[in-house]
């Protein structure tokens, strides 16, 4: 044998290389298809061909790599070579807005032919995005079981176990031998991926237990299901919070787990590549949505589209932008008398912003992980109002000392340090207090906190420090 | 039977709930211990009873995340109480900050006791956090074979494959029948967990394919190993980056994978669970370092930790907020003429900083994902420059109407509004340059990248804007 293929990110990216090289030949380019000379055109045909063989060897996710890596011109001639057997698993695999673009770009005909190869949970992952009229078309195409089951993959939420469920469960009985289960197993061609436990129902479809599959490999033929299946296993409802599957999966150490109703019958399974999918997809959606942007927005999107995806969050903050200067312009007389207020200004509202984007950090990933009650409320904000006093005033008479160097007015350098830690003391106060209110409502505690937090340090520190320059220097 | 236990995170905030009632009755503070009564002494003991009990029936990670949950003295309280054979089990799931508390609170003994019932992988994790002398008598107890492996752990960076791979293979003969492997498997007590694959090796160790269970179970007893197995499984080497593991077992939906060498001889396997442990703490560092933050406070840590954990990251900002009010000072004769510029100017900061933390997020985004290359740049830089001219274009017409209706000066309206689009060109630029250039260096294109540009258009605004002004108005 030879030696066992590397399929590591580093051959993914010369593959990449490959078909750009492929892709950027003379020639290649639909402007100058015209002109070719008879010659060139069977070069390019050539070329076409060792294109479309590549992508041929290619693993499904990762050509949708190569397209999400490509400009949209390139991404559009790279999938029309694609064999449109292997459409349906792309259009999985690539992100929403890439896939957003792959779509516009086929038929009606051609979507129910890529569509035709999936199951019914993978055609619910991709309905939202296509054309309603095809979505129609398709539905007839299903048989009675698989429309049941995408309509009832359609009728959950993006973040409930209903929607990320698959269909593809091995069932058995629990008054057979494993011998008899061994020779069941042996009637499948193939076993669905992931299949690392059998699920035991009774003749009505309620779950009993489950027999992992590691045990059924070391336990005798002649032994019961029941008497080695497990009939404890971790369960979920269709209804449940993705997020919290998520968390089960981590820490019991899943890779499959069955889905009941509440009467107790089996649905459907979850499995690992689903929920790190969904692990993935909501850290993506955490750093985007903390600089305002969507999932929506991929890195080759137009123009146009990504000053729609932008302008919100830009007038979100031109708001806050204006609530702060509006408070600055309440001192303008007093900048007027000692303009050093100006330049020092920014300073304190930066600090104070700073720490308290690290306060409701920690304070978030708390509420996020389940550690931080609101009975923990008091505890925590003193121990965050210290450690914005220690910081504070260290930092502030540091501040202070070089204020003194520039100005050399003492009473500025006073007002100047007692406005960082009273700002830092603001600060640590709301980091604390915003998420937990908001949980207490029952909002989303990681929302915009940045945004909220750095809004209130900044006209907060302006205000306390130009307040105080007012009050004792003027 | 009964029904199957839900294991859902709500009956684990139950739990918790429990716990925290057993510690908080009263008498079970410490300080009360000396004035008991025999009755309360006994109602006391009982208690403790209850809670060991209860703590006994739950999982390993349950119990992490309960002393996760509970602020110093109770996490001790409750963790004198958890039995020992499970000591090494919760140390291994307890977050780093935690751990360390844990460990603190165990003589040498206790901790030799629980790491015995560890692997050497899992001893490998654990090693860091714990004495350097109880290490060297940890070495001591092990059999030579456990010695070399868990020297080899430790030998490889957190985050290479090697780190991360654990021992526990089953590995077989490409010359046998399936039949044969099947009551080979059978002698095990249990298989390791995660094993959806066994490894064929030859009599050197060498890997020369895989075989998956799916295919064990489906496929004839009389057929060889070497007929059925896979030749070209997707393999790692130890020093491979564990990031790039990640992402191929999301690739390929891996659950397990070998780990060889340059020769080609089996070293260990990867499996699914490490790989999402792996995940969450790229995350976590990830949003903790985003506000200069590191994974070792946790949410109870103490004042003195969490100042220290913090002081560095407010220097740096310190600094780049100096460098701005030094921008300021530079024109603050123009600020004494027209003080409107002051109430103005952190506006225009404000709008570049938010407008570069869009671009340069999504550029990070598409360098750690590898979509983004070097060669994209000017395409890049293009498009966002156009985004940035036309949403600076949009809101600088609002916020110059704004302007206008605040200070009734159209030169001024214009500045403001010129140097709102021009900030935002310089944070477009910006943006696609910094993570590009630091990918060019070999630098993580994420670290402190929000900083970086919000300095730069904090001072870059403040200069543009106080310019134009100086220039054009006074």
């Amino acid at each position: 044998m030879s030696s066992p293929n590397r399929k590591s990110p580093e051959s993914l990216q010369d593959r990449l290389d490959q078909v750009m090289h492929l892709l950027h030949m003379p020639g290649q380019s639909p402007a100058e298809e015209d002109e070719l000379s008879p010659a060139e055109e069977l070069a390019r045909e050539q070329r076409n061909q060792e294109l479309q063989r590549k992508l041929e060897e290619l693993h499904p996710a990762d050509v949708a790599f190569i397209l999400e890596s490509l400009p949209l011109e390139e991404r559009l001639a790279v999938w029309q070579r694609v064999k449109s057997a292997q459409d349906g698993e792309i259009l999985l695999e690539v992100s929403d807005a890439v896939r957003e673009t792959l779509i516009a770009d086929m038929d009606s005909q051609e979507i129910i032919a890529a569509a035709n190869n999936l199951d019914a949970d993978e055609l619910a992952d991709l309905a939202p995005d296509l054309p309603r009229d095809v979505v129609r078309e398709l539905m007839d195409t299903l048989d009675a079981q698989q429309r049941e089951r995408l309509k009832s993959a359609l009728s959950y939420d993006d973040d409930q176990v209903g929607a990320l469920m698959d269909f593809d469960m091995v069932t058995i009985r629990d008054d057979v031998t494993l011998e008899v289960v061994s020779r069941y197993l042996r009637r499948f061609e193939m076993l669905p991926d992931h299949t690392d436990k059998l699920f035991v129902v009774d003749y009505d479809g309620f779950l009993k237990g489950v027999l992992p599959v590691k045990k059924l490999l070391v336990s005798a033929p002649d032994e019961l299901v029941a008497d080695v299946m497990s009939e404890d296993p971790v369960i979920f409802a269709p209804e449940d919070d993705a997020g919290e599957a998520v968390q089960a999966f981590e820490r019991y150490d899943l890779v499959s787990a069955p889905v009941v109703d509440v009467r107790g019958q089996l649905k459907g399974r979850l499995t690992i590549d689903e929920m790190l999918d969904y692990i993935r997809e909501e850290n993506e959606a955490d750093v985007l949505s903390a600089a305002g942007l969507r999932e929506e927005e991929d890195i080759f999107a137009s123009v146009w589209k990504s000053v729609r995806n932008r302008w919100a969050w830009l007038a979100v903050n031109l708001c806050t932008a204006l609530i702060a200067s509006r408070v600055i312009g309440l001192f303008e007389y007093s900048i007027e008398q000692l303009v050093a207020l100006a330049a020092l200004m920014p300073i304190v509202a930066g600090i104070g912003g700073n720490s308290g984007n690290q306060t409701i950090t920690m304070i978030v990933r708390g509420v996020a992980t389940g550690q931080v009650q609101v009975a923990h409320a008091r505890r925590l904000i003193r121990k965050e109002a210290s450690v914005a006093l220690i910081n504070g005033s260290f930092w502030g008479v540091v501040l202070a000392g070089i204020a003194y160097l520039l100005y050399a007015n003492v009473p500025l350098s006073i007002v100047l340090m007692t406005a960082m830690v009273l700002n830092m003391l603001l600060a640590a106060f709301m980091g604390v207090v915003i998420p937990l209110v908001r949980m207490r409502l029952g909002r989303d505690p990681a929302l915009g906190s940045s945004v909220l937090i750095t809004a209130i340090t900044d006209s907060g520190g302006f205000f306390i420090f130009l307040g105080l320059a007012t009050l004792f220097l003027l």
